[in-house]
């Protein structure tokens, strides 16, 4: 007996701890029940029953219906239910008024007719891109006027039903905004805020990571095999990357519920340009697909070896160290509301990104011709000798199979990328399961693949170029404080 | 008198004209009104009033509510009401006899405490992420609980009552599914299928579009000037590919609603993998993504001069033409439901990209000799003069310039690419204004932009393996029919 009672009582623990873990959503889901149990008892004590007879449930309707995770949505829920409510209460006593004027026989056809002419309207409306966010106030309009049409005005006296009507959806409305902005309030701009802060530190903590990892390994020198490749889905830069490219939708849909929302907390001037965190999310998101491409080069490190990146090492270090300071530093500025001015940081990672590239260039030459001086002098290739007689042309066979290899492994590596089952692959290559062999040797393939890495990292740079002007732009929209930095 | 009705005709001759092409949201509209007016003439007529008494109106309530654009949706609309209002009654009943068994005194208490406790778990239950898209039906449960709860049962015989509104229910869901389903039936299946291979033909028009147009300009010799940058976003190719980058969620949104539907037209088999559908988009829409990259290079031909072009022109368009003929056979295939073997469509792309970047690294190492051929050679630079003593080194102070001069363009052209009004540009560039001139002799950086053309072309080549192989899975679990070809 002792031991069940223990049982329970364990279990009872485990989802008390699920549910601390998870407190937002349980204060979310306590300030509803609390709503609707206010609205509920204005019906059980009798008296506000006996002022608007049975009309009193549609308070529940509406508190159930308007109550939303955070106050913009509940006051665009609420405002877009008045509305429709006022619009259609009017249009059915107009119409109701006319049918019963116009004796027995028209009564049925006018009032068919008008329930089709405005389920129609309404259904086609709501269908219009600029509208398809009031489709919760369409739908609305069209239900409390076939309600009002069909069986309200049977009851005699329809102008008071629908007074005590309105007053019942103004009760449940009111208990529901005044509940959800008195108890917790949970504001979508502040969500929206800390999301976007949020993604600007994901995306400065993915690239330090990625370029931080590759150097590792490679003064560590130790072995990245190709099982590596299979688990890049599961890995946490990955995956933090992926929960960026994937935010888009979540953010507009904050943003909208945002712009309902009164002034409060720090964000106290009107018209506060939500719209504008969304567009810096959008080229925070580009940003963050460059930190991808980089990853998918590094998980093909195979075929860099150690001694070329360790050719690099500084300059990528600078580099991406700054872009992913100057990345940080915008998602603190936004943060704390202030514009501190970047120039010099700006100028500072230009020019370590400028001598990445010089350098990259420049060894990218060397690199290419200590290939070249390998001994095939001897066998210079015809179509293109007379281009540039003077210097040795490197063999054309030999940089055709270093090529497909780099073409194979690149194919096999952004296969496994995407996450598929790779059953079928099979199908399509007959002949691309040789013995393919780690180069360790300083080969041109390898070059390539250390190219394409830099100039993504000169292309994440000059997407930061184009998220500092977004944020600037915010800044200067929202009015944030200048921080000249003492 | 006679203009005035002249205008009226004109403007309903332009309401319709907007209507006609509109025909697909014009028949949902009708459907839509159809539904609602069937339902009320049940309650205008007074029979089904007279069996279910004022619990009728539920019937319009669940028809207005259920209602949707496509099959699929409305289904799942429907299940969700009926299961949840099944479940809601049942417990209200269970929740009411126990209430009413209590005593007037515990009887509130009970009610209340009961109402607070089903608001807090339906309002938890729908913010887990498993559980969102049930979202209505916890609503509705909620909903239908309280209402009967609160106000039904006083009316006296409490089981009467709620199997009436049962019934009432069952008859606005019914006429609304058989009023999508019977007339002009749109599936969200179809959609689908249609929307994909939609997507499949816009991406090969787009890259061929895109090497047409950079190949046609460099045949004719037209000059492209730096405000065809400014227009990119106005391009059609840019904004198919915008669409197809956005289309993601409106995608996922028609599987989940396929899903729901039963075997129609075409799509005869259970459990038809709709959700394979939305894999095969994202994988395409990595395609796009390297589209526009390769558009948004294009753009800055300003840097690659004609005779550059000239040289890969043959390569490039064997490329591009075999990938984009291979993206639109799949996208007929999956049109068609067929699946027929590309091995050696696949095998020719390879060989021709292949033969593209061979020729590209040839050249390569060409077009750097025949700059470095320059007459710098008197100033040899110190750090990498021992590196590799055969070769001339080109002058570093001229490399980096050329470098800066393509990093700042590469820049610019990334600031416009995103459509950033670019009034605050200046704030950050005080030295970035200076007068850039075309360059049209062959430089470096030239160079290095049409490798990096290049190589976005070869890395769509390997998405399209990837593409293929999505496809042949889909084909495989959808049972397309094999086509041999004859």
């Amino acid at each position: 007996k002792k031991s069940e009672t223990n049982k329970a009582l364990l279990q009872i623990q485990s989802v008390w701890d699920f549910c601390k873990e998870d407190t937002g959503n349980v204060i979310f889901a306590l300030k509803a029940g609390l709503a609707v149990l206010l609205v509920s008892l204005l019906i059980l004590f009798e008296a506000p029953y006996q002022v608007f007879g049975p009309n009193i449930v549609w308070a529940i309707l509406t508190a159930v219906l308007v109550f939303e995770d955070n106050v913009g949505a509940t006051l665009n829920r609420g405002f877009n239910r008045a509305l429709a409510t006022l619009v259609a209460v009017i249009l059915a006593i107009a119409v109701a008024q006319r049918a019963l004027s116009s004796g027995h026989v028209a009564e049925p056809f006018i009032i068919g007719l008008s329930i089709f002419m405005i389920a129609v309207i309404t259904s086609y409306m709501k269908t219009w891109s600029r509208l398809v966010q009031y489709e919760y106030g369409f739908r609305v309009a069209l239900l409390t006027y076939c309600l009002i049409i069909v069986s309200d005005y049977r009851l005699g006296n329809p102008i008071r039903t629908m007074i005590d009507r309105l007053y019942s959806i103004a009760i449940g409305g009111i208990i529901s905004v005044l509940v959800n902005v008195s108890i917790f309030p949970k504001w979508a701009g502040d969500k929206l805020h800390e999301e976007l802060v949020k993604n600007f530190h994901s995306v400065a903590d993915s690239l330090e990571d990625c370029v931080k990892k590759c150097l590792e390994d490679a003064s560590e020198k130790s072995k990245i095999t190709t099982a590596s490749i299979d688990e890049l889905p599961d890995e946490p830069t990955y995956k933090r990357c992926q929960n960026i490219l994937n935010s888009g939708s979540k953010l507009e849909t904050l943003a909208k519920s945002a712009k309902w929302e009164p002034p409060h907390g720090r964000f106290m001037h009107f018209s506060y340009p939500w719209s504008q965190y969304v567009k810096v999310a959008a080229v925070l998101r580009h940003c963050a697909y460059e930190v991808m491409t980089l990853q998918s080069i590094i998980h093909a490190k195979i075929q860099i070896p150690y001694k070329l990146w360790v050719v690099f090492q500084s300059e990528i270090q600078e580099a991406s160290n700054q872009a992913a300071e100057l990345v940080r530093i915008l998602g603190t500025d936004i943060s704390c509301m202030k514009w501190s001015p970047k120039n010099s940081l700006i100028k500072r990672l230009h020019r370590s990104t400028k001598r990445l590239q010089r350098s990259m260039y420049l060894q990218y030459y060397d690199l290419l011709t200590s290939i070249v001086e390998s001994p095939i002098l001897d066998n210079p290739s015809k179509s293109f000798a007379d281009f540039s007689p003077s210097y040795p042309v490197p063999d054309q066979r030999e940089l055709a199979e270093q090529l497909e290899r780099y073409h194979e492994i690149r194919r096999k590596q952004l296969k496994r990328l995407y996450s598929w089952p790779s059953r079928e692959v099979d199908a399509f290559e007959e002949d691309g399961e040789k013995s393919i062999k780690i180069v360790d040797s300083l080969d041109s393939t390898a070059i390539l693949s250390l190219a394409n890495f830099t100039s993504s990292l000169v292309e994440f740079v000059a997407r930061v170029d184009h998220l500092i002007e977004a944020v600037h732009k915010l800044s200067t929209m929202a009015k944030f404080k200048p921080d000249d930095g003492l």
